[in-house]
């Protein structure tokens, strides 16, 4: 038997899946479960993006540009310029998923052993990326009891080493919900300034904030940082287009771009039709992304209400995206999520969670915790709170 | 100005679209290019597969199975007992691409500094994995003069190190055409069981062998390899579906499949529209392959007739595959394919070819060779080989 790579060896399963064969099992035994263990929206596309591939004219499917349409690039510019980001065309280039605009980031900055230093917990597919580049992740704690907010900078600067290229961080976080401030966007970006090493900013969630005096603050909107700043971005969640696989990869640093683009080549194109649909879905009124923001915070203020309700639980208050952090009182949330799967119904009815542990990378912390994403509607996310409830107390005894 | 990994800037322009911007200026300016860089067929994709996209009733485009939906994977397993190869569901991963198998397998078995043996002229992009990964390729020189036949076991053996993890093939070749047979693959299988590594064969062209003799062996149809044997595959070519970005990792080493799967689960799933357009496709009458490779293998006689007939010009004959490897009476091709983009047309026409010397990883070869694709209709590529009489001409006074 030949053997396997280190790195593939050593890759954690993701948290978001790894329970994945419990809850196929539990169905197929006729149990109905809720999924909240992934950012799946159930809220329909904008109408365009569907209609655009249902009357395509297609004889084949071709490549597309490696970097996406000019078209594309330019329709996306005016949605930033919405957002007060001012970018160009050239400074974007499409790419199959945030997770291929990850990849190309870390291909770009990192050789082997080099280092990235995350806030923790951290959207668990960094450290796959990381390890998939031989990157090594170096985890900040940030605390439940703080609402996960940003370490003090002189902790992170002391983590600081000859090998870090970046420091990396999800705004609003997947998976805290927590809100990074413009002040923290200008703190951040000048301690990348001053050791002369990236700010990558996922800021996929960026539409999602549960509050009218909130703003989001996105790292291309500090001027200073032109070379040093790097956007991931994603149709996915604002459109429900996941299955679109399509992202992008956004900075004003020429040498980096030019760069991605020979990884970009190297894969050839991000999926045709994919394309045609978020094209069409970035195209579409912006009246339905204000409908979509609102419906994601009525379910945030309905599933924390409900939690908070539910003796031993702890909730944190996401200020966007659209996931909390739960702390349980169980001693290990993994244990008790897989037995919710395996070996508890309520009303022949159960819930699947993402165990929190696997979005920390310094073991031992979040064991007791567990993420949820509030991408049900309000009734069904009262359901899950009931559910959980019942199997809190019956787990107990 | 932050610094770029080494990897990054040390990657090479893939040679398939590094004139591209050559090729777009040429465009502005009313010339009328035609791609023979690029394997992009102008054949129709099967109908069904477009039809299944038109006739959706999706709402939002969900994510998909990480690993493709058993449905799809059972099917695949259909089509491939139709060509003799027996594997299970479970033996496949469905992927963004055959890009993405091979970057898996890649992951899967390296670590930096692994090491993987690959036979050149090889497909470009196989450089530009190798790289994202900081995988070392080690190149053995395939001679136009011997229509690139595999080099012998002795020279294949000797470069065998502690860090070899793999010998990498395409079968047939792109770019060469060659076509391996029962017995050279069993021999390489050998290699590979004696030194325990794996044996990865890239089967994208398959179906497309040029004579009624020569049959295709897969990888898969040696029995012994059973742990050593990784396919890359994909439905690109042979329906052509490139946009769709579908292929499949196929092994029947289970580890390396679990291993295989972490990485799929880190980038979510392929896209949903493109796996329906490829399930219909797989699932459409077999009549239709047999149609595609007839229309390809008259492309090639017609192709390869008009290129002997000019002069000081050299072609290999490709027994499979589309492509085929030129030599041309030039110091430079790129070059003089440079030169045929930016300086040179007939009758408001030119050509783009892939300059060949991007398909070798040693420095000089293939310095007089292009790579051209035979994916235009028989009018077309007797316009290009005319067009190339021509500019030859011009360039050489």
């Amino acid at each position: 038997m030949p053997i396997l790579s280190n790195k593939g060896r050593n890759l954690p399963e993701s948290p978001i899946r790894k329970l994945s064969a419990f809850a196929t099992k539990a169905k197929t035994e006729g149990v109905h479960v809720f999924h909240l263990n992934i950012g799946q929206p159930d809220i329909d596309s904008p109408k365009d993006s569907i209609d655009v591939v249902r009357n395509n004219n297609l004889k084949l499917l071709p490549y597309e540009s490696s970097e996406g349409s000019l078209s594309f690039r330019k329709l996306l510019c005016t949605y930033y310029k919405r957002n007060k980001i001012e970018v160009l065309p050239e400074d974007i280039i499409v790419t199959t998923g945030a997770s291929e605009a990850l990849a190309f980031t870390l291909n770009c900055i990192c050789d082997a052993g080099d280092e990235i230093i995350i806030p923790e917990p951290f959207y668990a597919n960094y450290n796959g990326f990381a390890a998939a580049s031989s990157v090594k992740v170096i985890p900040i704690v940030s605390l439940f009891d703080e609402q996960f907010c940003l370490p003090s900078i002189s902790t992170i600067e002391k983590k600081i080493t000859t090998r870090t290229k970046a420091i990396l961080i999800c705004n609003p976080s997947n998976p805290t919900g927590y809100l990074y401030s413009q002040e923290e966007i200008k703190l951040l970006g000048d301690l990348a300034l001053k050791h002369n090493i990236f700010l990558i900013v996922d800021e996929v969630y960026r539409e999602f904030i549960h509050s009218e005096v909130d703003k989001h603050f996105s790292v291309l909107q500090y001027e200073k940082l032109k070379d040093h700043a790097i956007m991931i971005d994603s149709v996915s969640k604002r459109y429900s287009l996941c299955g679109a696989r399509v992202g992008f990869m956004v900075s004003k640093n020429k040498n980096l771009i030019s760069t991605a683009l020979k990884f970009a080549h190297l894969r050839l194109s991000p999926a045709t039709l994919a394309l045609m649909a978020s094209e069409a879905a970035i195209n579409s009124d912006p009246e339905y992304l204000i409908h979509v923001k609102n419906e994601y915070s009525k379910r945030k203020k309905t599933l924390i209400q409900a939690l908070e309700k539910i003796d031993g639980v702890r909730v944190s208050n996401p200020k966007g995206a659209f996931y909390c952090i739960v702390e349980l009182p169980v001693e290990d949330a993994e244990e008790f999520s897989k037995w919710m799967l395996t070996d508890f119904t309520y009303q022949n009815e159960t819930v699947m969670f993402a165990p929190a542990a696997g979005f920390y990378s310094t073991p031992g912390y979040g064991k007791k915790q567990i993420r949820m994403g509030f991408v049900l509607n309000q009734k069904d996310l009262l359901r899950c709170a009931k559910i959980l409830e019942k199997a809190l107390k019956a787990y107990s005894n």
